[in-house]
């Protein structure tokens, strides 16, 4: 029977100000990616959503990103290699003592926002934040943009990994993102979400606009927390997932 | 033999701004606290930190402080304890990560600045950031200003700990600092700084102003990185305490 | 015939969080107290709330606050008082920038959260936050909590000032709020709080618990802009004030 | 007789933190760029260093650059350029806002590290950031690296500006400078850089590494100061131009 990660992004919420609908995306996904504290997040943030994670049996993963508040970790920084290698083994260390804190653990890494985008079109700068997670958990299990630069980077590096694909994007031949600007990039519907993942999961592949297979390793598929029908695409891919006779269910490695 | 344990603040750089001679201090003291990110220091000075400390074989220890970097965590805040919970986990999750991933550990933590001060007269704050401390690592050993709360709070929690002295302020009666306007407060005089540690040490009781002797454990030796007498004053302290046939060493627990 | 202006915190959002309704907000008060980016608010989110502002013909405040992101400044910070002089010039300053840059500008000042608190029972501290907005702008209007430090800071200065009262909070016979966690304290009925506002402006007094009146300078009232019936309170405040013959408008001195 | 403006970058400090030679400085220059708070300076450092700077009838300028405390302004962002504007805005108000508050005014404003290097290559984020400054202030005196992008920006925008060239760096053909990795790309030797200086403003021209005469406004020279030689060099470019019969000034619009 095949088997699929959903994941989402959580604990985006800073001192007085609250982001996504966490508790109901709780409910569906199977692994949590947390901010640590430099784009979104603080110490009270991530010890409630690690708790609620954890109770939810949900995965909880680190989500490093850039340390830029105001623009939410999605403004390009040119950082140099040696500090971003510095900068995710102390969020990774934050979010694990954390962790610990709560009763629970860190099981996999994702970089945020515009950290992720670079690294995943610069595969010096994915070794180089993917490096400083691993010289904190050598048996963390790196979430890669799959057919990007990151996951030629954690190929490179040996470490554990798992490669998502997005489930309200549509794909180019290349297998990079149809630009947001562009008709159709982004996917609204829940009724079209839904299906269009069963069929990506089935096939073992991304399917492009124009319909190519681009093979690749689906081990997860990443859900929005937010947008107006957000919750409900989630709830539409897990349902046709699951009447499709694929499992939704926690990756391993 | 008697041993006591020489302890200096480090890693108090930020960014481009530099702070304290830590290599000369480096050569002096056997325990580091390690600044971590909240009030001074940065992912890159605290990876640098710890990797000279380590060279020089010198503890390390997390030295978390308020959020407040322009204050240098030397003004009060008044924050729930759930938060001061959080805000030490934070700090010490992220100094372990850091610490393994430069290839070593962290061994004690110490309060730093306001958030040290308002503990050593609160029982309460002291003991919800000891518990912080206590969730992510309960082998931690946490070090405290002998005589104060602080020491207190970790008798009731039955942690392992380490009482501190100052090596360059005066005590009153009650074990409290004489205040810092009052003449005499603080000993600049390295030729006097040396043996009276020695003294203190050698008696196992810390020696008032009025020559009242307070017994208690001195376990390490807090001694100051600013300061123009100040690494003057710290060698004065080991090598009267090494001449006086007291071991300089790293505390164990 | 009697007047009123009524006021509201405003422009809380910072980055990608959003806080309020300010919108609606504006569609009832007559003066907003606008974060200057300390403890909320940022260049964007001042310069879209200033111009929705002026768009709806509110007088515009700067409403500085501590350097507390993550507490919203709502956490008691002692601060020496030129720093704390500097940090309400710094804010003003900014807030005027901002302001003159979309074609406005700043009529008053009231201080925020933890920062106004310990100002309305520390003179000191009052004056000299008040100072550093005089010493930017000797015409600024100032803000203050009838019948409290605030004002008697003020009325030291002989600078220009307006007293505010709550439209939810009840008062204690000596003019300070009945403490939050007593039955009473905050009205939530918007039913209750807008005859009751009616009733102190025409009596020139604050009506306390007890029924007794404290004559003041009821010249503004605040309304906030959180909570489930913040926007009815506001409505029903201003809706009883003109139903009883009161004018609602901004502030002149 | 041929006059000339030296600038200098100045409250560069941050809270604990000192940052260069401000005093010695102060009594060679003729123009201070004072940071703003977001790459570095705080309203403390602030009201000192204008203070400071008007003692020594030093002109001062405001110095904003990106919100990037701990890479010090000196790292690349990706900001919209509404954003730009807006910080800038915000960045100048608080400048005057705190020149206001001590008896003084800014005169001039020029950009900060990596802002200033990115706008030197790119004509709208010029724009966005110099429009940014006009709004607030429409005499404001913009200063620019001469034969950049910035030149051009202020050239369309019609502003006051005031064209600047560096006293340490060799300079291509085109304008631009040596890249610091290049042997000769950064002079240290204080013999060399006044005479040179000198040289540069007799002839109203960068005189390039090859020879390249490239005649531009040279009204001010840019002062370094961080690095051994950084005020000696400074002194010899001051006591060479006098010596040359060049006036030392403020430049004036």
């Amino acid at each position: 029977m095949p088997s699929v990660d959903l994941n989402a992004d959580m604990g985006e919420s800073f001192g007085p100000w609250n982001m996504g609908d966490d508790e109901s995306l709780l409910k569906i996904i199977t692994s949590a990616n947390i901010a640590c504290g430099f784009h979104a997040g603080d110490p009270d943030v991530m010890a409630k959503t690690m708790t609620a994670a954890d109770d939810n049996d949900v995965g909880i993963g680190a989500h490093p990103g850039f340390p830029d508040l105001q623009g939410f970790g999605r403004r390009n920084m040119k950082v140099p290699h040696d500090t971003l290698r510095n900068l995710v083994r102390y969020q990774l260390g934050a979010a694990m003592g954390m962790a610990k804190a709560v009763g629970t653990k860190v099981r996999h890494l994702k970089l945020h926002g515009a950290l992720a985008n670079m690294c995943s079109v610069d595969i010096d700068m994915a070794r180089a934040c993917y490096q400083g997670a691993l010289d904190v958990d050598p048996d963390i299990i790196v979430m890669v943009l799959a057919v990007t630069k990151q996951e030629e980077a954690v190929r490179d590096l040996g470490c554990k990994w798992v490669g998502e694909i997005f489930a309200d994007r549509a794909y180019n031949d290349d297998g990079t993102l149809v630009d947001r600007s562009l008709p159709g990039a982004v996917i609204h519907d829940p009724e079209l979400a839904g299906p269009r993942m069963l069929n990506m999961v089935r096939e073992g592949a991304i399917i492009t606009e124009s319909g190519k297979r681009l093979e690749t390793s689906i081990d997860t598929i990443c859900l929005h927390g937010d947008g107006p029908t957000a919750v409900q695409i989630a709830r539409s891919v897990r349902e046709n997932l699951i009447a499709g006779g694929v499992e939704v269910t926690k990756f391993t490695r």
